[in-house]
């Protein structure tokens, strides 16, 4: 039930927090794992603290970058301590399962964790499609990262066990795009922004942020981002003509 | 809201647990922990772990016995990994808690968790009105002693009505667009597609009909539309400059 949900922690410090994590995950049921650019992996640490679930530390897949960890995932969570200035779909664990497994049964879904002191950074978080907050204590509001992932690990398990009394219903359309489809189009936007003088190369990311939170909550299929993609396609066209022309 | 349940621990081996669970506690707003013969406590190791939540230890109270440390509660949950031969009620960390708010609100509450290899024994759990079972992979079912006491807190705060949620989407002040702003932005959508030659006049119904399936899907407010129609109008712009200089 739950082995189409990978967890991803970004920059870990402490071996001993991924050991641990992949405890919480395996007393949950999770098996896959993705780490980006951990400071010490392997480590006879992170073994210690698996207490057993070596099982997981041993298949886990090292990525040098959060987008490659999350290329061929449909649905990307990203958890997030603190609110951010600019306003985004933020769930919390028990939200958030509800929409994987009501909204998205099927779809390659992430759940991705930052570092232990900073979390993930912005564009890191540009990359998700929702914050996850899990709620607490606004005056100590710092997780353990693997206890963090068992509060949300663990609410997955529940879930998944009253999902699996639930029929679940095709969305009979065209699959969503992956994040590395939708990488890709930012990158033609933000290109096509630039061609058509929108915007100029380093004043953009306030506006490629503002763009993403407004493309990110549609939720594109493949198809509509090839429609989307041809559009953009057109407008660079022209501006191409334009300069050939002049 | 939660200052009438305690934390109990029972024979914990290692100090470094103690102060896990009690930045545990702090992150879901709990504050009263008792110990009963702890191994090594107070401890270096736990203050360590607890990354700032000293307060809790430093306001524990270590008792000698079980009974000395549940003695003013009035409900008692004990924690327990495995099934007993004997059945008892045993309810889920989600059944506990509303066990707890909705049957005995008001009254003073003991949850206790047993020794990080042995759990609790059957002695202790004879003092327990509930046994309490986290759900898990039955495979690998030993969570580590803070996870479960983070696990337990966690939904303890959720239950609490502590936790700030925000609604999906919640987008702050900017308000949503009016269905008139829509279809302005759509019939300005429209005539970019024409100007930049993605479609004719005549051939654009089901396009269109394709794009508002999925601008509609977002919500667009007031401030995004008029981002979106900035875009457009920079388009329209090099198709107005090509002709000018054809």
């Amino acid at each position: 039930m739950l082995s189409h949900i990978t967890i991803v922690l970004v920059g870990t410090t402490h071996p001993g927090n991924i050991g641990a994590v992949a405890r919480a995950m395996k007393n949950m049921q999770m098996t896959n794992l993705r780490l980006v650019a951990p400071k010490i992996f392997p480590s006879a640490d992170a073994t210690s603290r698996a207490s057993g679930a070596d099982d997981i530390l041993s298949r886990a897949t090292v990525c040098d970058t959060l987008r490659e960890a999350i290329a061929d995932c449909q649905v990307v969570f990203g958890a997030s301590a603190r609110s951010r200035t600019i306003s985004w779909p933020e769930l919390t664990p028990r939200e958030c399962v509800t929409e994987i497994f009501e909204k998205h049964a099927g779809e390659k879904i992430a759940i991705v964790f930052g570092r232990e002191h900073s979390g993930l950074t912005n564009e890191e978080l540009d990359m998700c499609r929702y914050l996850l907050h899990i709620p607490c204590n606004p005056a100590f509001s710092s997780l353990n990262l693997a206890a963090a992932v068992q509060v949300v690990c663990y609410e997955l398990f529940v879930a998944a066990g009253s999902a699996q009394r639930k029929a679940i219903g095709d969305r009979g359309e065209t699959p969503l795009a992956t994040a590395e489809q939708m990488e890709s189009f930012y990158d033609h936007l933000y290109q096509t922004l630039i061609d058509i003088d929108f915007t100029q190369a380093d004043k953009s990311q306030s506006i490629m942020r503002r763009l993403r939170r407004i493309y990110n909550r549609i939720e594109l299929d493949t198809k509509e981002v090839d429609i989307l993609r041809g559009i953009l396609r057109m407008s660079q066209g022209h501006k191409k003509s334009q300069k050939q022309s002049s």
